[in-house]
């Protein structure tokens, strides 16, 4: 089980072969099985199949093909809705409205998505996950009807795999993780966390194909830049007042 | 793999037997091949393992017993500061500094979380969550040094089970998937959805012992009110603003 974890890969490329409604099924029941707040389950996932809705969610991801191309699109939300639903019907006075709340469903919504997302592997097929679901979750929202107290935090396309890529690399495991309490990074640290990278001909020519001097630079001048980080910001708090998580 | 995490529990109670730093680094390095923006990496975990600083953690998580209990507790962070760092020293200018990067690092922490669980829970441990680390959040940065552009996110208590609890109740799969788009909830359907639950003898019990008269009044009046979530809110969204998430 830890060696598969390891040698998990991220898979953008799918056959046509559909997920059988059985083995979907199973993935979610085992998804469902893991940690949530209170077992109140305040989260949902919308499993989108047909050509003609994946087509309308498609711009709201910068038309990555996987959307199309993926058998299934799977988008996971917070969602306090079914459960003040719940207790409006039971006479009781929901208080979900508010920021926390958002973070405790948001929370769950990550752990059910990630169970299925390593239940998925698990059972042979290949997910990628779309980070662009925050920046246009307006407009998600739009196309799956979600109603108030329901926000899209992630999606995952599924399918099964064209062809296994290479394993990505990682940082060296002190660049995550701290004993006792946080140790901050010197300079020279730094320096000694990134030198792999920094130093591998897959970056080399990455660099050079973006026409950039450092790594770095191609993080906060292309990929994720602080205009565009703000603009989708601002964007993303709309999101959230428009459904009622924050005043 | 599937029945397993159909199988599995949260763990409460745990015996004397400390984690063997082997494993640690095992599950780790799985935990840290999984998803994550960009292969930013940006989170981080801290593993505090020392009774003194347990015990500093522990009123933060209002003193439940499995803080100081457990033999780990590993803190979840969203983390931008390591990478931040590191573009200022490669001549690149971070935006990191702002709300969607926060959802981004959030997002990317709960995933290196929960496969944290599964692959402990597939190598024997358990765990259980802490939801009090976004109540408390400040409390926890003062304890474990957390620099701007860190916010813990969540926390994972973990050791080998002192015993193996009753597998909890889940509601039937409708409750949290839809199929294409959102479909609303009618009064009927809310009232199939929690029927069983609502009908069982131990919520039943629940429900009395907490002299309540609906099972929904004890999580709005108990476990998760409004006054409580309003006012925790109100604390994460400072937190968020002192450690540079928010204007």
């Amino acid at each position: 089980m830890l060696d598969f974890l390891k040698q998990r890969r991220t898979i953008r490329q799918y056959t046509d072969k559909a997920i059988p409604a059985e083995l979907m099924t199973e993935l979610l029941t085992a998804a469902a099985q893991s940690s949530n707040t209170g077992n109140m389950q305040a989260y949902s996932v919308i499993i989108t199949t047909r050509n003609e809705i994946k087509a309308q969610l498609a711009p709201a991801h910068f038309n990555q093909p996987m959307v199309t191309k993926a058998p299934a699109v799977l988008t996971f939300c917070a969602d306090f809705n079914r459960f003040s639903k719940w207790c409006e019907q039971r006479n009781a006075v929901p208080g979900y409205d508010n920021f926390q709340s958002f973070m405790a469903t948001a929370i769950d919504a990550m752990i059910f998505a990630q169970t299925f997302a390593v239940a998925a592997e698990s059972a042979g097929l290949g997910i990628c996950y779309l980070g662009t679901t925050t920046y246009n979750a307006g407009e998600i929202i739009e196309v799956l009807n979600l109603p108030k107290l329901v926000v899209p935090i992630t999606t995952i396309t599924v399918g099964y795999p064209e062809k296994m890529p290479e394993l990505t690399d990682r940082l060296p495991l002190e660049a995550v993780v701290h004993y006792e309490k946080y140790n901050d990074f010197s300079n020279e640290k730094i320096d000694t966390l990134y030198a792999e990278k920094e130093n591998s001909d897959f970056y080399k020519n990455f660099v050079a194909e973006n026409n950039k001097e450092t790594l770095a630079q191609v993080f906060t001048d292309i990929r994720y830049s602080k205009k565009n980080n703000e603009f989708f910001s601002e964007k993303f708090l709309k999101v959230l007042q428009q459904q009622g998580f924050l005043d």
